[in-house]
């Protein structure tokens, strides 16, 4: 195998390499690093495939205070750091770059729940903890930690805080920010910024966990956090609605929060073609409508046990008026879990069906809530009449001003060719508009190096000067995740 | 009157006075600017009376634009800017330093509320603008904004903000930081950063606008914010309960977030000496219940429109099983809306009560919500012994970890001589105590100038240094509020 191209670098740029390499192996032991290519390699491409870097070793740091001690040892050495989680980030934020100098940061080893208090409703855990693994650990006390996404059994607290992750529960309960109550993370000089206690109230300054949390590990690295958990569901329903228009959507969404209140957990939408794809690919499933809408909404309405007695009452309430108001033209209730679970499961395959549907560029974006729909319904046409045999696709996060605004290629024979070519013409096109709507290029995904360019282009540029002058001094040799986000 | 006493400077220590005066003159025109001794000298002491400050003149700029220009002429000619809002703080925040060189910069001319948006439930208005007139402006559509405090007649929005302001209904809507939705501020070098266009969802790197939300103006000055709204409460019922313990209140509270879960708007506590105070201090007052207990609890739950018609029922049947389960002593609820108000006059009335009844030290802390009872219950009788005829009291916020906690003076001819002396080293023990028990020295007043020394010495070294990179990072030439936080 040919050593340039493996992803390793054992001789490296790095003039001092296996000196760093021989204390890095002595501060960590052989389970703490390694730089054998088989060991390494998977880690190097973004689980996407789009990014493709190399390191010089990988670290599995034990605990903070080796990972403290190994990011010390590489501000000596000027060895730039790689922080990565379960690897499933969509940016390619935790993939190094090529020129091999970096070292890969896995964060996995750091995998330990220290302390479910169930009285304060809060868990104490270490970055490297699998979300999947949070969950079941708190559902077990009868909590639930609920911020939840796709990549669940791979994605780490850590890598998502990182990311400040969001998913389709933020409607009620806000983006990972708002659900960190501490945070422990490692700066770019090795020293430990311990803010783990979680005080309700707390004005010492700024709230200085903030500039950790959606920083991608450019400003420290996230080893350990205290998060929110709220009681375990009581009961919810799922509703399936069938819909005219998106505009239609957000008249409906309104009257479900006006309605619902707090009790409304989730507002998703997808267009008739998404759900035909997902019917296409899911084995066994059916729409749960007979009749074909333009749009569906699948909405969520959870009680605990306070409400849970009066929760279906409600919903069935609320959506009669709905009906009677003209806000939409259909619906069914979920009447049990399974088929709540049914309900979601075709929203959860909307991604990797259209993935099946062929190659697209995607983009992750967001407008103001109330403009979406206008948003969409003015863009979308706009896009398929500039390139014709392309066909606009948004979905998702409609309570959030967030769709995932997919654009599938026409049939091309060389799909790579598209998507570097007409593709990115149409991701600037996209981001120009999202940009003169006042919206993000990266609701969710955030920059990596997927966007990096795109931020420079479009973003304001006293924002990225405040970026760049906190970054410069917080991180002044510029080891923490080159090359991401700024 | 003696010119250096007056708190004005013209010829001062900056060297260029008279330049600077003259081009603030020419920008911001006869309303803007004045060194007029009678109408800048009431802002140059804090309400309390505890800090007293000069400044070179009192700058009110009309908008945004006429104060990021008069922040770069201040930036050329290297005038310290200090910004006041309503000057309602309570740790010396918007008081200049004695030297005399500061601009005093009043926000209290940008006033306008800009726009309620009642369907995407935010407003966005100027920094200036008083909270009480923003209660009622939004209160006119229907909608809430959900944070109040005793200074709501002069607290500024811009205040509120760079103080991450906090009050009585925290418990379930946050601080402050919590219902910022966008923000716009002048920076050191009078750029305005503009992120007034509320995005649910935008992961461009961190949230910037947390560096300035408790900064105290010393990241950049708030010049407008997009703020969250509420529906307008239909129905309240606020509950006056009597306990045995702070610690019974803690159990109660736990009991209350159960089963009200969201409905629980605030969850409040005083002990017996308090109501005391109140009640002697309050004309016509009385306490809601025939017995003394040796504390008391107000609970107040909230109800939407969705949920109103069931509200007294739930709270009924919330009080009834706390008390079967030994939670309380007595309670009674609110049966008016008159009797609600008249249960929060007692609470609100004691701040002015404990005055009343003569010199102290107060401190606002936080320790971990659970661990609040034991605190005080731990160190209230350390304290009393060792300064013999001080009283301790703790009152306020027990749902947010949160207490106001004064330490009464016992008779003494000179009160100031005593909150020089024993007092000084009270509050020292106190927040040693605090800091020990993992609390913050600060849960909502801020740092100001009042906690700057303590802050340097209880505060973590990490964190502060952290503050310190950032402050010089987008302040280098440290003009914005200096001498204030950090």
């Amino acid at each position: 195998m040919d050593e340039t191209a493996n992803g390793l670098c054992h001789i490296g740029a790095m003039t001092n390499c296996d000196t760093f390499f021989e204390e890095a192996a002595t501060l960590l032991g052989p389970r703490g690093i390694t730089n054998d290519t088989e060991l390494v390699e998977p880690w190097l491409t973004d689980w996407r495939g789009r990014f493709t870097g190399r390191a010089c070793a990988m670290a599995s740091p034990a605990n903070a205070r080796e990972l403290s001690e190994l990011v010390r040892l590489c501000a000596k050495h000027g060895v730039p750091i790689v922080p990565q989680g379960g690897n499933s980030g969509m940016s390619g934020g935790a993939t190094p770059d090529d020129s091999g100098r970096a070292i890969l940061l896995s964060l996995r080893r750091m995998n330990a729940i220290r302390e479910v208090d169930e009285e304060s409703r809060r868990v104490t855990c270490e970055a490297g903890v699998v979300l999947q693994t949070l969950h079941e650990a708190v559902e077990a006390k009868g909590l639930r930690f609920p911020l939840t996404l796709g990549g669940k059994g791979s994605a780490t607290v850590g890598g998502l805080i990182s990311t400040n992750a969001g998913g389709s529960q933020v409607l009620r309960h806000g983006s990972m920010r708002a659900l960190v109550l501490g945070l422990e993370a490692a700066l770019a000089d090795g020293r430990i910024f311990s803010m783990l206690t979680p005080l309700k109230k707390d004005n010492r300054g700024f709230d200085l966990k903030q500039l950790l949390i959606g920083s991608e590990g450019t400003m420290g690295i996230v080893t350990a956090a205290t998060l929110k958990l709220l009681p375990a569901v009581a009961e919810r329903v799922v509703v399936w609605a069938g819909l005219p228009s998106l505009r239609a959507a957000r008249e409906l969404l309104l009257h479900c929060e006006d309605s619902a209140g707090d009790a409304l957990e989730g507002f998703e939408v997808m267009p008739q073609a998404c759900l035909d794809a997902v019917l296409d690919h899911l084995p066994d499933s059916r729409s749960p409508l007979t009749e074909r809408h333009a749009w569906y909404a699948l909405i969520e309405v959870v009680a605990d046990t306070a409400s849970a007695d009066t929760l279906r009452d409600r919903c069935e309430t609320m959506m009669a008026s709905a009906f009677e108001n003209d806000l939409l033209e259909d619906a069914v209730l979920s009447a049990s879990e399974a088929q709540a679970e049914a309900f979601w499961l075709l929203r959860e395959s909307v991604a990797p069906a259209e993935r099946a549907r062929g190659p697209a560029v995607q983009h992750d974006i967001s407008v103001p809530v109330e403009k979406m729909p206008e948003f969409v319904e003015t863009t979308a046409p706009m896009i398929e009449a500039e390139w014709p045999g392309v066909e606009a696709v948004a979905f998702g996060h409609l309570g959030d001003g967030n769709v995932h605004y997919h654009m599938i290629a026409p049939k091309v024979k060389d799909a790579l060719a598209w998507q570097m070519g007409p593709g990115k013409d149409i991701s600037r096109r996209v981001h120009d508009l999202v940009t003169q709507w006042g919206g993000s290029i990266s609701a969710e995904h955030g920059i990596g190096q997927l966007k990096r360019e795109e931020l420079v282009r479009l973003g304001d540029p006293v924002a990225l000067s405040m970026l760049r002058a906190v970054k410069q001094a917080l991180d002044p040799q510029g080891l923490l995740n080159p090359g991401k986000l700024i």
